[in-house]
Order: C-alpha cells, then structure tokens, then sequence
C-alpha cells in the first residue's frame, strides 16, 4: 500500500511521512509532491490540499482528513466524487475539545476577563454570578465533538442545550433540531458553544440575527470553523453589548492576519485553532489505525459522509 | 427564640438583621451590638467575632458560622467551650467550589495565562498540552467540597488524587491519608487545590518543604484559608520555578492589602475570597433552615466538631 501525505507547511511533511511509515510497517509513505507514478497511490492523507491535489491518483481508495473536519477537503472543487473521506477524531480530541469548552464556558460563566482586569486595578471586589443550575448554555451541533461537550458541561452542572440538524438524545441535556428548533434553542440562552461541522448550510450562521435571538449580554464560543461566523457582525454585537465577550479558536484566515482587529478587541479571546489540537504522534496513531482498518474491511468508524458534508 | 448577629461590615448588617427576620417568623433578630439583655440571646449568628462577642450570652444554645469554616469562630479565644457550632454549607456552596475548582485547573492545566500573553504578542503559536488524563492533579481535603471537587476534576478526565487526615474513598479519584500518605500523594502532582479546613496542624502547610516535593513547576490553587500557606515560600518557589503558576482566593489579610506583593506577580491570580461565595439571600435561606432544625431536633446536618476544628 502507498500512502501520499500533504500538509501545507513544508518544513512538517518530512517528519510527518516518517512518523506514518513507522507506524505503517509494510506500508510506503510519501510526500504527496514527491510522487512519481500517481498509479500506485491508493491512500491520499492530507490537511488542507490544493485543488486537484486529490485527482491526480487514479487508485485511490480513501482520502484521510488530518483533523475532525473535512471542510478542507471538499473545498478541493476537483475532488473525485464518490471517493471515502475518513475523518481522524478519536477519544484524545474529543478529550480535548471537552476541556476547551469546559475552560472557556466557566471563565466566561464566571466573568474571568473582568475578575483579571479587577486584578489588574488591585480591586478587591466580589464579582457574584448566578449558580452553574441557573446559567443556561447551548451547544450547536451534537456530532463526537458536540455532544462530549454538551454532556460536559451538564455534569458540571449547566442547565444545557443542544442543537443539531436531525434530532439527537443526549442524557442532562435539552435537544432541540432543524430550523423549526432554532429559535427556541437560542431564547435565553447566555453562551453558546459552536461545534457545527462547516457546510453551505452553516457558512456565517453564527450573524446579527442569530446573536439577536441570545440572552441579551450572551458570550459566544466558536470551536468549529471560521466561515461559521461572520465577523463583522460580531464586532457590532459586541459594540451594541448584545454579545459581552467572544472566544474564538477558529479564523476565515489561519493564522489569523496580524491586522486583524479580534487580535487586540479588548473582549475577545483568540487561541490559535488549538481546542482539540493533539499532539502529532497521537494524530499518526489514530490515522495509521484507520488505514489499516480501512484497507482490512473496505470501511472505518471515522468514515464520513461527503454529501452530508462531516 | 433570639439571634444575635454580627458582621465585620457595618453597612451590611442591619440588611442581613432584616432578611432573616423575615426568614425565621416569630423569632426575634439583633444585632449583636444593639442587644440589651445577653440573656435573651440563644443563637448567634457571626463572621469573624471578635474576642468575646460570643462569651457574653449565658443562655447560647448555638453559633452559627456565615460560611463553610469554622476557624474564624474558634479563633475567639473566649469562646465558650463545648458550644455547639453549625456551619453553612449546602449545594450552592458546593456547585460554586467545583465551578471554582475546574475553572483553575483548566486555567492551569491548558496554560491560559500564557496563553493570553500570547494573544497580546499576536503570537498564533500553538500551546500543546497534554492530554487531561495524562495530567496529574491532587485535592488536599476531601471533605463536602473537597469531594466534589476531586470528582468533578475526575469526570473532566484528570488523573485525580486526593489527600485526607482519615482514609476516603471517593470513585475515580486515588486517595491518601495521614501524614504518612502525604508524601506519595505528592509525588508527581502537576496542579495542587488546597481545601483543607484551618487547623494548627494545617496552618502554613503550603510551605517550601510540601512545594519541594510536587513535579518541578506545579501550579498552585488555594481556595481554603489564608494562613495554610506561607506567603514568603510561595514568592520563592515562583523564582525558582518550582512553583510555575498559583491562583489564590484567600489571603492571611482580607481584603489583600494594595502593597502586597501578590497583586502584581505575573505568576498569580489574585480572586477575592469568592470562589464559593454564595450570594447572602441563598446563605440567608440555609442558615435559616439550620436554625430552624437545630431549635426543633438539637442538632443539625451542618454540625461542625470544634475538638476537629472543622
């Protein structure tokens, strides 16, 4: 089996192939630009491949999205159609991302960048906030990552909801679906988690009207992808105080430009796409165990569906 | 029946004089200065007495202590013996410290603080951690709070110790006990929270030696009392890096005096003895609900052992 990897950047696609080729005994591993006879190519891995990256390979039997997402690779306008897309999630990412939600709703559940600024100022004054049971929180989208979240922040004692597509039943949490759900997912809801995969249907849903639809002062979260939401009307929402603060893990950009005004918006929180980050050796395991299962049975669990777009 | 009660704050005493008056019917609330006939006084009601307050009332049935800790009360050296002290716990004060607790550690545990620098520099550099399960964090004190705080940090996914004067058993946390568990329990902790209740045996027990014996740069979290540490080897242990990040929500002095050192240390988070504060009308309901059971039974859930100290 021969194995073509991309990553955009150069100086990791070296270290990469070595990792997957050890981990792949009996497998040849390559930099996708090192490829000579496309022919013999059956597994494409990649994060974010250039368009006709993909259609080169005549035999390929799968192409392996490096993260949960695969945005990236249907973006490619020349990818084969029909060809399987194997997601690498895993209980490490999902761990992570469960951490990264729970962080980021209790500091703003308890108003962490204020108590900072308090600090700051050597104020010794008591910022009281209501009870986790009387703060209530949704999360949209309930796929792996979602639903590890929401039932996270239900344990931690959240009055929690959900939001997803097709209907989902997640223990401790209020499940709410489709467009007709929407409007009473977001009433009264005070921070709002997105872990909605990116699709045509999702691009900028994270708007005016939407933020509109929150608690009034509701902090927003955004852990999926950045088309989801659409910057400038955050920065009104958060002039016009109907969003308080933002934590951001994702960009329209990656990285973020250094002009970019969420970089120094005094109430926005900007982490570097690392919410469910997993360490590179962890990533190749999980990859490499899907291969290797994909190439035994024709199928894998982290199979996803490209017309469904995740 | 009689209460007598007494605050630090001036200002806010006739307010709580008057909220628990309406909470009690038929009873009778004072403030502790304004008593004429100690006599008449059965209950007291107090934070911070001062020496004596509580010896001059013959007829005293209780005390009772607006918070978690008993120490505040047993350091009024006249204080009767033998006078029964109740404490005011309940759920609320229970879901805020695990709020508290998780908050922290996440903080700690994904390296927010430097995180933020990061996003001050504009750096888009990724701060890979690892994973919580591969994270070792220990509660000191596992009593109401303690517990729960160690589960909720069990069921954020961490590798969770727990350390106790007598043997706990609490799911999915390890636990230790006795000065002859300390220092196994010690061994190899990333993130330390202090919950132990104030005793002589427990004041200044954060010191340089308990420090010496975590994984090299541990972080700090006590959420107890003030005077378990050592202020001057904290401030050590933070220059050699032994001791990498603390966050401190009680103080030896409170309010924290503006010239202390720690208000202005980039390597602590100064909260204001906040992290289970409960708003006064839900301590007000609880220490109400106390009185009631006590004056009808003798006795009550919240039954503090002056002996234990806690």
């Amino acid at each position: 089996m021969t194995v073509a990897l991309y990553l955009p950047l150069e100086d990791k696609t070296q270290w990469w192939v070595d990792m997957l080729a050890e981990m792949l005994p009996g497998w040849t591993v390559k930099a996708l630009d090192a490829v000579t006879d496309p022919a013999e190519v059956e597994y494409a891995v990649v994060w974010r491949p250039r368009t006709g990256d993909i259609a080169k390979f005549p035999n390929l039997k799968a192409v392996v999205s490096i993260g949960a997402g695969i945005d990236h690779v249907l973006a490619d306008s020349e990818l084969p159609e029909g060809v399987p897309i194997i997601r690498t999630v895993g209980d490490d990412l999902t761990q992570r991302m469960r951490e990264y939600v729970a962080l980021h709703v209790l500091r703003h559940h308890r108003d962490m960048p204020r108590q900072l600024q308090a600090q700051a100022e050597k104020d010794w004054h008591a910022i009281v906030v209501p009870v986790a049971p009387n703060r209530t929180v949704g999360v949209m989208g309930l796929g792996n990552l979602g639903a590890a979240a929401a039932q996270t922040l239900s344990a931690l004692g959240f009055n929690t909801r959900g939001w997803s597509k097709s209907p989902k039943d997640i223990a401790g949490v209020e499940t709410f679906a489709g467009p007709e759900g929407m409007d009473a997912f977001l009433d009264g809801c005070e921070i709002l988690v997105n872990l909605l995969p990116l699709t045509e249907q999702t691009t900028g849903i994270l708007n005016a009207e939407l933020f509109g639809k929150l608690a009034e002062g509701a902090c927003l979260i955004n852990c999926a992808r950045g088309p989801h939401l659409v910057d400038a009307d955050l920065l009104e929402a958060l002039e016009s105080g109907q969003i308080k603060q933002a934590t951001l893990d994702v960009f329209h950009i990656e990285p973020l430009p250094a002009e970019h005004q969420f970089w120094d918006h005094p109430a926005i929180t900007v982490t570097p796409h690392v919410a469910s980050q997993i360490d590179a050796v962890t990533g190749g395991r999980i990859i490499a165990a899907n291969l290797k299962t994909f190439e035994e049975t024709g199928t894998c669990a982290d199979l996803a569906d490209a017309k469904r777009g995740y």
